[in-house]
């Protein structure tokens, strides 16, 4: 972009923009007046503002409230930046006007420019097509970003987090129906215990991912009420009767997803707990993939010197200092991700407590912090899933021998010769270094057949008949 | 109870217990081995698993696990329990093992006590019934303390809290129609703005209680799965099969919720993503709440030197050093209720991480975390309801003093003379000091009784034809 | 208490009182009127209070406001509060006024009322002690509230957890010092590393827990400044010239802790930045006692199926199912308290921020959340200090063997034969399960003598020459 | 960059870089790794990374360990990466290895080959300089990584943030000193209470301010410790005695801040307390500015229907549906940064918690974390002072007409005619809306003269005689 400017004008008076920018006066206004940061508003809300511009032009347009040749104009230009053709027009940062006003204005400034332009005349002209007077005909920026967060909001759930989420169930069942036969130690308090097989591990993750899915489709109808329709404060003063309705059903044309108009406008502008709510179940399973990831680095803990029961991926050199050293690095990324989205659902959840009045102004906050989870989570499970999920595989000899070794296989013992007696044994194994067939053969309390015939690790995976 | 004390022993030794009490040598040695703060296990974990100990012992006696005799006092006993004729009985704290195992056998040994009791044997004989042989018969700590759990918080939130919020909804639904036709300026940014009604900012709260409701019931199902069969390490080892099963169903009908055998076992004792979610719900609430919270005090602000548009009840002197002040107290509880319910989010969150391998070793703090919020939600919303909500009244003279004298009513006169020019009248009468329809008047773009039929706050409450 | 009843009387009229309560109409009302949870303000902050009541009867008497003999009742009335034989006439719950202003009357009633009898008069009199006339004289619960948690605050830092972090860095140093010379595998990224020596390992426990302490005592001085003299605003309006000075001086005498009067009694009363920053240090010990916990753990997972590098002493039965079980109890005690103490970081963090102009009402869930962390924290280190660290044990032939089998004494070779020869014998090592050294001579690069020379563990501990 | 490319091979095997880049192998397997979010590595660590490479090349030539040839030019380098010129050339995201390795090695690539390139060596050489041979020598990503953090972070605190914050307290110091004289009422409860003056206000806030700076003062030198040195585990194994120190003291010469070797190296490693206590003083800000800013709006609240005690500076218009609207958007802005800086004390927290014996692997995420938290402050603050702070004025007609009608002036009273008497007038006025001063009379309790001598709100803003 070059230095060259050209005036722009609005009630605050004059302001120099650079001439080849499609934004406006209010655009720059903001770029000028919030040196912060540098974290742009995320893409995705002005996407969604677009689809709002695109549909209000459309409704607008047939109830007769603008003219058809605006209208037309508006929704191309609309289209070409849903479709991220002007996504370099679009500078502003998260920490604006709390109820990004000055996102919603930047979206209109660029798409009457681009009306303009395609419609022969230049940039700054504000006719024939009028930023305010057009594309914002019959809104607020208090309903429309609001709406920009739930249809950005619900896309980035539906469209990339749950997909994203499926794929890790499919890969954890995989592995699960893989590691079926391999009998292994149990552990409790991370202490030994009874026997499991390494597929029952897994497919307690894939059940924690399947449910997951089932959680993010559950809030979902949380963020498909639009507040388009509310404009200033919730009444719908200056808009359409029916106008909310129609939008949200243009909406829904135009994403596949069953938007509807929020029943109550009050409610959808000053409050968030929509967000929140949805946000939760991003929480839960951040708290749940946190917890697989981890399993799956101890387990795979060693090479030498650790469980050693799972062979992860090596991807890379581990250490500058430590020649031949390999790290669950990809463990570490998704780990530090989930840490990142227990951050963010902080401060989503104190920003929806700051609502005051008719308007939450935490809004671009609120969509900054929600979106950056949805990315992260599903780049960072497609990532784990790639290059460190599919990969595993079992040490069997490491998983034998540890399962040999293990005192807690006395517990097939304690129905034949109860726990007291069962307990001896097992302590005494423990105490002396000994294995437990020693100990339980040296109590007398059984034979070596049937000490052979009950402790069989294979047979204890299962409730009995 | 006296200094007297009988010897009991376990695997461990002899340990002194009190002569009186029900409880044996387990419960002895944690209270001894945990002296730290004094919280003690919430009573409905305690409840919830002497609901468990009843099921086994009628699923177990039915499949001819144990004497009927055996189970039909272990049932009574347990249903003492259930009736909170023991609560003196478990006197142990949060902070103890973290499967909640010194619980579970502080359950199964006051139900063992007892049922020896009302058989005819002393406190401390284990026979007829054992607690473990019997009481603990085919389930294990680590699946009874989480299936407590689910139980203990599906009641919870089904029996009392979501009714709690029922009612809040329905006090702010009735709120919102007695305030129908009472016209207030509204506030975008803490800055007057175009009116409302004092029932329609009431329809947003009713519409948050309402919302939450929801919530609160689409993530019951998650707490409806219980872990009850999976024993030690999820396999359901040394447990029956179809015991799960039967246990679930005997629970639902105890406690006429659909309660269900969890279909992961694995999951249900190693993650609690179940309740962080469940818990999400809550704390969407709490966000609410407060939101609705904060509004009523602003709303309420004065009583000479603020907003002064609502008079709330006054229940009591405000200041032992300003005559007559009176505060909003009832906001202030129910407020710092909300306060400490996200941090019980945080405690919760963070713990659901720290799951390893076959077990999550966080889980009474876990149930401490949850049940709490549940409580101080729901009694604290019943008295913000009783003590402040219900009588609530609007100041009528501020009402009308602070919507006559607002400079947004500018905002009907946009679509007609322009929002330019509307701009400038509003921003001329804020520098003025002077009224709207003064300087609309002078400005030359409106008949006094263009102003009159177009400025009306009345006509300001909806969308246009 | 039996149900005889009395008539105190207050601005709102005629209240019924138990008989033989200490307290007076305004605590009877708050009783009343917060049917909340059941959480009691914690008696540090009733003992605080009753400290500044003696405090300020000394100074006001001293300044002839207040009768000597009228002083002198007060006195010896909070003295015996304050030594706790009257803890059972404080009834009221945390969940009230967000200035503890009923508390702070509970005090001024319970304290006159028993300087009255001590007087010769009958509960309820009123005089000749007044409860806001002379207990409360020159005071407000705005100023007196935030003081009493100050002084609550810093002798609980003072006095319970900073000795108690003390006694863990010394329990932890002596082990370090005990496990000075036993070589250990290292490990980073949970992978096999270099050598440390266990003492090295809780030589950096031990420094965890020594910069805990100065933490605290760097925070200490922020909870040392006392709003008293700000009385209902921070003007001081009311109370005499001298008297925050004189009272500041008179609690430092009383607690033997430097208190002294807050430069600025406006931020005394409105923000309370000093807690949250104090809960800091508080929540960074707890992150470093997780993480140290958690290593114990680890290290002492076992005892035949995992690292099993430290024995943890055993305190009781650990499973109801399998038999000999233990588990390392006293760790998952002390990480729920940690996880409780993230929690209560969350709520002094959002209640801070809740100040609104003259008076933070967030007060007692801050100072109940900020106690209690001291209180679990300091109770459960000596629980964790008496009951397992004190006893851990390392277990030698798992050392020994885990250090003999690590690959990354390669890294020893490095220097001499160069970083990309050394990782090739390492993974050359763990690709075919052979021994480092069978590995490194079968490479030629170094001699039978020159390795058995380099690849000594106890000559990895330090940095060269 | 053109599609032009060059293989580098790793212990991994060959792979293709760009050709024109300065990294290397390590660098470009990293980037294809983690395709995960786009946060890029804090600039400012990679900065610091090259300060401790430059100072490592300082020491280590001095030592005689590296050639002065081949430290002169990694020397030159470092410094022309410590300028910045070669920021395009660390494209790594903070969603990567745990321990920061990669961007560990990203920086000894680029300075190798930079140092290569002018000894006159191509891209990808390795000599004769060689990125882990020399540019690492006797370091370690473990050590590196976190004295990376610790500069970045105690020259982010102490350069950015304290000078921010110190600016903020003169700003807030000069308004409490410009409005000394306005008497306005004060509010508690957010209800009406005694006069104070708006220079009083102020003051409280200019002390939260100045207790910030006191607060990261504090906490700076858990900042200022080293873990360099420690190599791979702690132990300083490969490294040379003397070298920690000789570093440290490099690093605070370049950077004139005194820099020392940490004590204790395995807790360097392996914990992060330290940046979770620094990060708490952030916390304590965060909640301390939110608060202030609140006020600020809330007292701005207006312009007609509000307290409008204070006009705001207007920066832009702030609707886009309401003519004339202007909204507090720096306040706006600001407190969203606040909520941002919550979360990343979540984040930190959290992370600091999952050390994992000799290392913590989830660096990275710290650094961003409180990177991040230290820019939005520091800006957002600089913001708020330019833009809004400056510029408030009080509007004095309004909070005349507050101050007037107060009823708790009454307090002045008190003294006078005692506080049930006081009280009766309140509330009297309160509910005839009355004036105090009517009430008064009638009550017969003073006369017109006494009225007006003693209820003066200029005397009731500090303690009596």
């Amino acid at each position: 972009m070059t230095t060259d400017q050209r005036i722009e004008r609005d009630s605050f008076g004059d302001i120099a923009v650079p001439a080849a920018a499609y934004w406006g006066a209010q655009t720059q206004r903001s770029l000028e007046n919030f040196p912060i940061g540098g974290q742009r508003m995320p893409i995705q809300v002005t996407h969604a503002l677009a689809r709002i511009k695109r549909a209000a032009a459309e409704v607008n347009a047939a109830k007769g409230l603008i003219k058809p040749e605006i209208a037309k104009a508006i929704v191309a230009a609309a289209e070409e930046v849903i479709e991220g053709r002007f996504d370099d027009q679009f500078p502003l940062v998260v920490w604006q006007t709390g109820s990004g006003t000055q996102s919603n204005m930047n979206v209109n400034e660029v798409i009457a420019n681009r009306a303009n332009e395609t419609l022969g005349a230049g940039l700054g002209a504000k006719a024939p097509v009028h930023p305010n007077d057009h594309v914002n005909y019959g809104q607020s920026s208090n309903d429309c970003f609001p709406t920009a967060i739930h249809i950005a909001c619900a896309l980035a759930v539906s469209k990339k987090l749950i997909p994203a989420v499926q794929r890790l169930h499919q890969a954890l069942a995989a592995k699960s129906k893989e590691f079926d036969s391999i009998v292994k130690i149990g552990r409790t308090h991370l202490q030994d215990a009874t026997p499991v097989t390494l597929g029952q591990e897994f497919s307690g993750y894939a059940a924690q991912a399947e449910y997951a899915v089932v959680r993010l489709e559950k809030v979902l109808p949380d963020l498909l009420a639009l507040a388009q329709g509310g404009t200033a404060v919730g009444t719908g003063l200056n808009t359409a009767v029916g106008f909310a309705e129609a939008v949200a059903a243009n909406i829904a044309t135009q994403t596949a997803l069953p938007f509807v108009t929020a029943p109550n406008k009050f409610e959808a502008l000053a409050a968030h707990d929509a967000v929140v709510f949805a946000h939760g179940a991003i929480n839960a399973l951040a708290t749940g993939l946190y917890k697989i990831a981890c399993d799956i680095r101890l387990m795979g803990c060693g090479p030498r010197a650790g469980f050693a029961e799972l062979k992860l991926p090596e991807n890379e050199p581990g250490s500058s200092i430590m020649p031949g050293k390999v790290n669950p690095t990809q463990v570490e990324a998704i780990t530090m991700v989930c840490a990142r989205v227990f951050g963010n659902h902080a401060t989503i959840s104190f920003s929806a407590t700051q609502g005051h009045l008719e308007l939450n102004v935490m809004k671009p906050v609120i969509a900054f912090a929600m979106l950056e989870s949805v990315d992260l989570l599903a780049e960072g499970i497609d990532s784990f899933i790639l290059r460190c999920l599919d990969g595993i595989e079992p040490d069997l000899p490491n998983i034998t021998r540890f399962l040999e070794r293990s005192l807690m296989l006395v517990t097939a013992l304690a129905p034949r010769i109860g726990y007291d007696a069962a307990s001896k044994i097992a302590r005494a194994a423990h105490k002396n270094g000994t294995s437990l067939k020693e100990e339980a053969l040296a109590s007398g309390k059984v034979t070596e057949a049937e000490f052979d015939a009950i402790v069989r690790p294979e047979q204890m995976l299962s409730p009995g008949a």
